[in-house]
Formats: C-alpha cells, sequence, structure tokens
C-alpha cells in the first residue's frame, strides 16, 4: 500500500523567512512550491526546488492570489479568464525555474483563499482546471477529494489527486470541520497519524460521528507552517511504517 | 537578404491601455512580449500571444525590472542571483501561456533599464543570459551589437542577434548617440529606412561622422510606442521590398 | 439651491494615462482622487491636487484596493481592521501631498469594489467610515444614498453627503438598476441633466417606474472615464445654470 | 547631558513577522517605523505606533524604496519628483496612522539604499529633504553626521539630527568603515558603548586610527535586526547611566 504526503513549502520572501522547510521536506512525497504572488520569489522557488530535489521530495506549483499582504489568504473575485491565466502564469514560472535544475512540475494545489474558493464555486475551479491543463495536460491537480475541484479536474481531463488533511477533523458529508469549531483540528500527533491510517485502510473519509464517506485518498496535506508540524509528522510517517505503507511521490502514485 | 524587426509590445496593464499593438504586429518579424512585471499581465500576455500567432510573427519575451511605476525604465541593483531568476521566471510565465496556444517563445530580449545596464555592465549581462539559458538554452538572445550582453550571450553559449535600432543614430563606437542630444532620433520616416538599408548593405554600423563600425546586424528594433511607429514602420517595409530584403522571425533568421 | 458634482479622477498611473482629468476638473465641484493603491501614484496625486487647486475643486481621496491589476474592481475580503487601516493609509498619504501645495483633503469616497461592498455590507461600511474618521473627524463621507455607508458614517460622527449618479437609472428601492440591464444607464445627456433636476426638485430618487424614494442628494457622480464624460458634464451644467442652481464644493454645501 | 538612541522597526509585513520590536522599543528614544514600501503594512504601522506610545518613544517615519522584495536595500534610481513625493507620500500615510492614536510623525530617516544614496548623493538628498519638508517642516530630519542629508536638510530649513551608528567603527573622514571590512562591525556589546560615550564625551566621530572628526551626535543608531540587539542596548544603556547621561526622545532633544 503507498500513499502520498504534501506540504505547502517555499512561503518565504525576500528578506522575510517563514515555514521549517527542511524539516518537512525531509518527510513529505511532493512540495507545494509558492509561485511569487501569495509568497515565494524567484531565488526563493529556485531554492526550495534544489531541496526538493536533495530529498527526493516530487514538485508541485502551489499557485495563489496575487496577494502577498494577505499571504494569498483574502478571496479576490477576479473574472474567470485572469483567474486562468493567473495560474498558468505562476506554474510556468515554476517551470523555467524546476527546469534549470533538470527536474519537472508535476502536480499543482491551489493556495488558501484560491483553494477555499476552488472547492465549492464550480467557475473558480475550472478556471484553476483550464489554467493548470494549459501550463502541462500531464500535470497532477491535487484537490479536496468530493469538491468542485475534483469535478472540474475530471471534466478537463486532468488526473486528480484526492487529498484530505492529516490534522482536521471531518463532518458527515466528508468535508473540513469549520476552524470555527473547537473540534476542528487535531492537535495530538498520534490521533492524527491514526486517523491517517483508518482513512486509507476503510477507503473512506470517516466523520466525527463516525460516518463513512467513501473516497480514495491518494495526498494527505500537511499543515507545514503549524509549530508542530515537525512532530506531527514523524508520528505519521511511524504509524504508517508500522501498517506497512509506503510514503511515495505523487507521479510515482498516479504517473 | 533576409532581415528581422522586432518590437516591444503588449506593454498594457489591467485597466491600463498602450501601444498600437494590432498596427505594430502586422508589419514586424518578431515580437517582445512585456512578461508581467514592467508592464503586462498573464491575460494581456495571453491575448498578445493570440495577436502574434495570427500575424505569423515569432514570440520573444521582454522581461523586465518588477517595477510597474517605473514601467521598468529605473535602474534597480539587485544581486545577480535574484535578477537571472528574475529573468528566467518571467520567460517561463511566458512559456506556458504561450504554450497554451501551440506557439513557442524563441527569442529573449530585456526590457527599459535592464537592457540598459546590459548593455555596458557585464555582470547584468551575464546574469540575463544565464537566465535566459536556465529557461530553454535554445532560445535567441537579442542583443545589442559589440555590447556586453552579445559577449554575456556568447559566453554561456547562447545564439546571439545582434541588433540595432531603427530609428537612432550611431556614434562612432557603433553605440546610439545619447537620448540628450538633438540628433540622438531619427524622424524623417525615409530617412530611418534608408539607414536600415545602408548598414545591412555595408554589414556595418554606419555613424554620424560616416565612422563603419563592422557588424552583421540580425534584427532592427522599432519603438512601437512612439505616435510614428506605424509610419515608419511602413515606410521601412517598403525600402526593404524596393531592395529584396525580406523580413523574417528571428527563428527563420537564425534557427 | 446648490449642489455638488463629484467625479473620480487622477487614475492615471506611471507611464499609463487614463481617463480626461483637465476637461472633467473644469466642470465638478469636488474630485475623488486616487490615492495609489487601485490606481495612482504619489506624482499623478501631486499633479492632480495641482489641478484641482487651478481649478477651484475641493479634493477628496478616492481610496481602493491595493489591487492594481484590477483597478480596484475586485472585491477582496480582507480582515474589517486591515480595511479601516488601508483607508486611513490612503488618505493620510494624499493629505500630506495635498498640504505640500497648502490644499486640504475635505472628503472621501470609497472607489470602485470597496465602494460596492460598503454599499450593501455593514461590516465594510462601517471599517470604512472608521478608516475616514481615524484620518480626520471632519471629513466628509460620500455615500450612496441610503446606504450602509450612510447608516455606518452617521454612527460615527462622519458628515454624510448622499451620492446620486447622474447617468444611471434608479429602481424602486432607491438603488441604481443593475448594469446587467439594458436600461440601466442613460446615455443622452440631455436625459441626464434632466434627471439631475428632477431628483434635485423632488428631493427624491424617482425610479424608472416613476416611485419616489425620499433623499436629499448632496452630489451627484459623474462617471470621469467614459468618452461622454465632457459632453454629459456640460449637459448637465447647462440644465443647472438654466435652473439656477449652483455648482457648488462639498465644504461649500456641508462645511 | 542628553542623547537619542533611534532604531528602525515595525519591518513586519502581513503574515511576515521579523525583529524583535518589543525589546528594542523599551529600550530606545525613537522609533523608525516602516511605512509600507519597503516593509510594513497599515496595521503592522499602527500596532507599532502604539507600541510607541505605550514605552514613550517618539514616533518618526521611515520610507524606503518601493521594493518589498528587496526590503529596500537596493537602489533604484528614479526621477528627483517621484522620490520626493514617493518620501512625502509614506510620512503622509504613518502621520494619519499615528494621528488616529493621538501620536505625532516627529521626525524622518530613510531606509536602506534610500539612505545610502542620500548619504552621498546631494540629489537623492535633495528630494528626501523636500518630501520630508513637504510633509510637515517641523520634523526632524535624521541624518548621517557629515553627509549629503545633513547639506540638503539644512538647505531646505529643516532641524537635522546628526546620527552615528552604535555598532559600526568609521574612516578617517568621519564614515562608516564599509561592511566589507572585517572590522566594520562592532560585534562586543561594551565596546559599542564604550564607543558611544566617547564620541559624546568628545563632541566627535573618533576612526579606528584614532582621528577625530568634530560632530555633535544627536542620535545613535541601533541596528534593531541584529540578534544581539537587545544586549547591545541594554550594555549602551547601562554605560550611558553611569556616566549619567539620559535617553530622551528627538523632540525632547531638538524640539
Amino acid at each position: 500500500m503507498r500513499i502520498n504526503i504534501n506540504a505547502d513549502i517555499g512561503e518565504s520572501f525576500g528578506h522575510y523567512r517563514i515555514g521549517n522547510d527542511s524539516v518537512i521536506m525531509a518527510g513529505i512525497g511532493s512540495a507545494n512550491i509558492a509561485c511569487g504572488m501569495h509568497a515565494g520569489d524567484p531565488t526563493i522557488m529556485t531554492e526550495t526546488v534544489r531541496l526538493a530535489i536533495e530529498n527526493g521530495v516530487s514538485i508541485g506549483a502551489h499557485p495563489g492570489f496575487n496577494d502577498l499582504w494577505g499571504f494569498g489568504r483574502r478571496q479576490i473575485r477576479m473574472r474567470a479568464i485572469d483567474l486562468q491565466h493567473l495560474v498558468t502564469y505562476q506554474i510556468g514560472a515554476l517551470m523555467a525555474l524546476a527546469g534549470a535544475q533538470g527536474a519537472r512540475v508535476t502536480h499543482v494545489k491551489p493556495h488558501g483563499a484560491l483553494n477555499n474558493m476552488a472547492h465549492s464555486q464550480d467557475d473558480v475551479a475550472l478556471a484553476v482546471a483550464r489554467g493548470i491543463k494549459a501550463a502541462d495536460p500531464d500535470l497532477i491537480f491535487v484537490a479536496n477529494a468530493n469538491s468542485a475541484m475534483t469535478r472540474a479536474g475530471e471534466s478537463v481531463g486532468l488526473k486528480v489527486a484526492n487529498e484530505a488533511y492529516i490534522d482536521r477533523r471531518y463532518d458527515d458529508t466528508g468535508y473540513m470541520l469549520s476552524r470555527e469549531r473547537d473540534d476542528a483540528v487535531i492537535h495530538d500527533p498520534e490521533e492524527a497519524a491514526e486517523q491517517v491510517v483508518r482513512f486509507l485502510e476503510e477507503g473512506a473519509i470517516i466523520s466525527t460521528t463516525g460516518k463513512r464517506v467513501e473516497a480514495e485518498i491518494h495526498s494527505f496535506c500537511l499543515h507545514g507552517d503549524e509549530p508542530t508540524a515537525g512532530v506531527v509528522l514523524d508520528a505519521v510517517r511511524k504509524r504508517l511504517a508500522a501498517a506497512s505503507i509506503e510514503v511515495v511521490t505523487l507521479p510515482e502514485l498516479l504517473g
């Protein structure tokens, strides 16, 4: 049995440093690298690609809204066509910087507010999917399971990787509990690790009430910017190893 | 006999429109398309690529400093490594947007202050050349004849297209007269056209004092943002036709 | 009888020119000057202040979202506290540039998407009102009549100028018809001028069906970026003169 | 005997945190607050003003180039008029945000590359001085002693505070040793403290060779972003206290 773990990474900018990229990179299978709009700059992108290569981690673009102040976490209502081209633009920039080191961009995961909007809004999801396909039709689209993104990705003919979150609890519809709920986030690394294995073995998302929502999860997302990210990642890796589940890159899993 | 004409294009941004892109595009061989930093946005870039395709014009990236306020005309002293990656970033973005329409980016010409600095500063020229090669080693580097750019391009193994300006007069060293001189710019379209043919037939840049500076010019640059650009372009095309000199794309000329 | 006419102005940016500022400025009473976020730059702001002074036009800040690509016409969902400070920031910048010429900023009108959101969303309207008051409690808040803005302005103790649009038709609730309707915009300058006088004389907004919505309009907004702006302004000025209605600045009207 | 200590502060941006503002603020007399161009955002500016007020620290604007990626440390060659207005813009923005809390901006110190250029280039220094005076002619201009800035400040009639650096060694002309020299920076807090007192008691900058350059230093600058900033500040405060030299705000010293 094999699974992917992905994390957002390379979100420093110029003089500003953020995240524990070297720690995270050592434990994941695929990296979502910021592309200069919500975070990241051309030099940071290059360094992050290098770190991914050194760690055998597959490289993904992590396009976000052009909003450094808001770190891409503010919803911006732009025309679908602008959004589509903005996504292609960012992926292309990373493709060139990765290619300069002999590496390839093999997946895409939208960032922050863009990911949230694409989760539930069909037009946004479709703009993102089209933007990805325009950059490279072989790219894997990492999408929340059962979301507008998975539908959009499939409708344009992209390979879609279903994603769940390592440290989030789920409701009966198979979506994450709102962060406004006290029990939205799993703080105990062991419990998080346990949930990962359970979802995999059940072939389903299990809600807090015990309800099953069928879903073949391909990739689990780690919130790399949490202070506990390293500890959680460690616990999950150990638990997966104990269950003989191998962590691989997205192209290895879906290529 | 064959020659290329290039022009900067796609320099609108969002709600702001600038230039006479459709007129210019109809008469040139190669377009230098702004890449979102000094001008251009992902949607403008896409529309400009489309216009180039429709006109059989070859597509080039026109990277500039990240300085929309200054329109890329302000010198910015950044680390060479940042500049190199900034150039690759912009080329990559355009490559993806062009690829989405089945087109390829085949040349690169730096914009404004970046072009000026690269003309005379070896470290800047080298950073640009490395940034181009990193994006794609087959790209043609359009460079002022006899400049630090030509040297840098050759040193990294890029194909270099020597460039002269349609509407500028030259000094005895083979470089353009400073814009501060009254006679720097040729305002008469017929005289500009005449100079183009003369440089080609002589295989040299001819200065205002009549001095020859050997130079095989591959491409003549039209300042597309001048109000007279269309008229000048027309005169040059007619004069070239009369001399049986064909205007071709850069890949046709140097590919 | 006296009335104010306002228009958005100073929306050029760097190398990019937009609008007919000198024509518009000659006919209005108050100018809403872009503050560098959605449009305008420090030099454009300074030149626009100078033009206002020369024309005896009162100066207002026209704060918008920090979104040059979208020209401030994209909704951005930011925290209320960030929005409040963003508004104060822009007003302060203009206050200093105006003060340098011995002029004062006397009113504020939000731009584009910010104005639209503030029209109907109480939290956005309140953030804007607080941001204005923080900059200067004597500022006049130009607000769509009967909107969340008027309520917010009054609740924080600002003087509010009720605004209607010269060239827009209204529905029975007293708000503008959606631009998606064919009859949303008045294209005939004479009809626009007639509506202005009618609203004033009736002391009410009159809908397309003839319904009256009581509203003391203090200021009529001209869309300065329409090609017909000059003609419309002319027609309105003549019609107002014929009705012996004087066009004054906002401080003259409400100070 | 009285002296001022200043430090750059409020250089976080959005999601990015930098510096030890609360530690630094507790020990200085005057704060140079970033104004949103090279660092800082409207909310950070507001929070930093609050921190200054709480600590009885006087508030200064710290305008920089509009270059977040380069953190204002890249030289940008813009027209003097653009630079002047850019400086006024930033000061005005901070004035409004400070005024909202009942505080006043009482000094200005340019940031990074702008400070370096203004140190030696008369046209840059003059543009900065004019930009400051335009915002408020009562502002104190914090300037490297014996630099183009002091000359420019005096020529436009501003009060100038002569500045030296706590942790930098000086050459025989009274200017800092280049950072490229191994002995440019004083790493020992006690030695830094000793130099501060010596400069004050001598009424002169003392070079590494022992040469005196007459200079009445009003303010010593602490590099707040060094990890040792807190320790250095502590040592200096103790040494000043031992010499009965009081640390005061700039308006207290020069008002």
